[in-house]
């Protein structure tokens, strides 16, 4: 059983998986897939995953057979486990706890050498739609607290297997950044009475130095303060605490500046690996009023991780503003 | 000039090198240098650096001339500036000032095939030293509220130059992660009156799971809720809230230990890429008994950066128990 153990300084948990146990020898320099080999993934391949716990199929395909256009199963190698309790406890002044919870993989299409950037739209607005009923699903386990989307591009993003696919986890504790970042946008909204995002989103507008597309709900801007060069938000442009929880999302249009802001940096960038998380409201009542839901993507570029990871302290050596520029007038 | 922006939600501050200003070009696929190219690190190219700051020479050697064995330079690239005031200021919602700061080099020996693990004792400790040095002198500047000492090895934990060396930076700000790990260590001395580094320290000496290795003065840990596979702290035994400030410094005891682990990771994992953050208290006085300096060293091994990144969410593949049996029977 995994375990979740909780940093006694920071209070940040971290997920220890004991049953991969991972050994020295695991980490000598990665040996590639070949490319032609075997995907788990591919349509006709549907034994080789856990059962699917939601897909689209054509009419009349039973489950876990050829037919679908999206699909989304358990992950074979799960960081956290569905079944068991919880059970909390102490060991001296450590805490921890069973590593419960989901683990799941949207497989987004049954074409391998696809991705989000050259999918058909309809196709991209099928995967949103699949991220928000799991959510919707997920969050009626009371076990759970937090569901995080995100989606690994590129081996060099952490991506093991290379069919599109995204990834979700469900967790029994709100991570620590989530916190700080609902914890931040409540702070501003009790001194100014406004959410924060959607101040970014007016200032942006304004200034358009930093906007790389928009489109009748979505705005796409690198953020003032970037971590990371070519970092990219996507955000609603109407308030909107919920990503899941939104009563009619407008798909065409969250699908369109997705894919639009991909194909921007596949140009740019040349196909950069990249990771997007959906930040959603871990609370859809509370904080209504003051978080606004949105994506972040990060393509990765620089190499400088460990002295960032261990400070918190960033370095970004392409000023945001030239990053919109150079995204902005691609495509 | 380089530009500090502080993130309006999460508050953090991030360096913007305004003026390195990278285009997309720079991110194509790493060339990795010739290993017998030009170092500019190296004895005998004293000129290729700026001016060196400090040096442990032969007697009568001149500066800047062969005669070393330890140089400190300032940075040929600086992520922030020495020269100028800080100019904090708005812009609408976001703050920002000017990348004021010190970026040194510290080459840790003349000899361009060594490292940390295979240098003499001695040479270990004028690392030390000079690190120590550095901080008390550049604490004396008022514009600096933190000065962060690291080491990145190996090209896949950033180092971009293979010559053994560490780097400095000194801040106009305290970074977010150094603030709260301060805080979450005043937090517990609060609630127990004990520092909670002391209290990891007695609880790991008595359970003997996590321990690595120790000697007199000092004893390496496998951290329980460790966030990387292989991570590994160094912990002086007594309570001793700053590095730089120590009245009676055990060197012999620090380089010794620092050596022993880096020889140990070395064995395991044969040699890794790793980074080591030194984590010290910003306040000399302030936290004298609540925060406990020491060293933090994270093999890198594995790649799911971005996700963990963003979340601030780790998932460790490997326990630290186990890690600290490897660790433990090496060497």
């Amino acid at each position: 059983m995994p375990e979740l153990r909780k940093d006694p300084i920071l209070g940040r948990w971290v997920i220890i998986s004991t049953e991969r146990g991972r050994r020295p020898s695991d980490f000598t320099p990665e040996e590639r897939k070949p490319a032609g080999g075997f995907c788990p993934l591919c349509e006709g391949n549907e034994d080789r995953t856990p059962p699917e716990v939601l897909a689209f199929r054509y009419d009349g395909t039973p489950p876990n057979t050829p037919g679908w256009s999206l699909r989304v199963v358990p992950n074979k190698f799960p960081a956290l486990r569905i079944e068991g309790d919880l059970n909390r406890e102490g060991d001296g002044l450590y805490d921890k706890m069973n590593g419960i919870g989901a683990h799941e993989v949207i497989i987004e299409t049954p074409l391998h050498h696809e991705t989000l950037a050259t999918l058909p739209l309809k196709a991209v607005e099928l995967v949103l739609r699949a991220y928000r009923q799991r959510v919707v699903d997920l969050r009626r386990d009371p076990r759970f607290q937090y569901v995080i989307i995100f989606r690994n591009h590129g081996n060099a993003a952490g991506a093991s297997l290379s069919h599109p696919h995204s990834q979700l986890i469900a967790l029994p504790i709100l991570p620590r950044r989530v916190r700080e970042e609902i914890e931040g946008a409540r702070n501003y909204f009790n001194y100014k009475d406004r959410c924060v995002f959607c101040d970014i989103i007016r200032q942006e507008l304004q200034q358009r130095k930093r906007i790389i597309n928009e489109n009748r709900f979505f705005v796409s801007i690198a953020p003032f303060a970037s971590s990371f060069p070519f970092e990219t938000w996507i955000l609603p442009k109407m308030h909107s605490p919920n990503f899941a929880f939104m009563e009619s999302f407008p798909y065409e249009e969250a699908a369109q500046i997705l894919q639009d802001t991909l194909r921007r940096m596949n140009q740019v960038l040349t196909d950069p690996p990249y990771n997007y998380i959906i930040h959603n409201s871990p609370y859809p009542d509370r904080d209504r009023d003051n978080y606004h839901w949105h994506i972040e993507i990060t393509p990765k570029l620089t190499k400088i991780a460990g002295f960032e990871w261990g400070t918190g302290f960033y370095i970004n050596p392409t000023p945001p503003e030239e990053a919109a520029e150079y995204l902005r007038e691609a495509g």
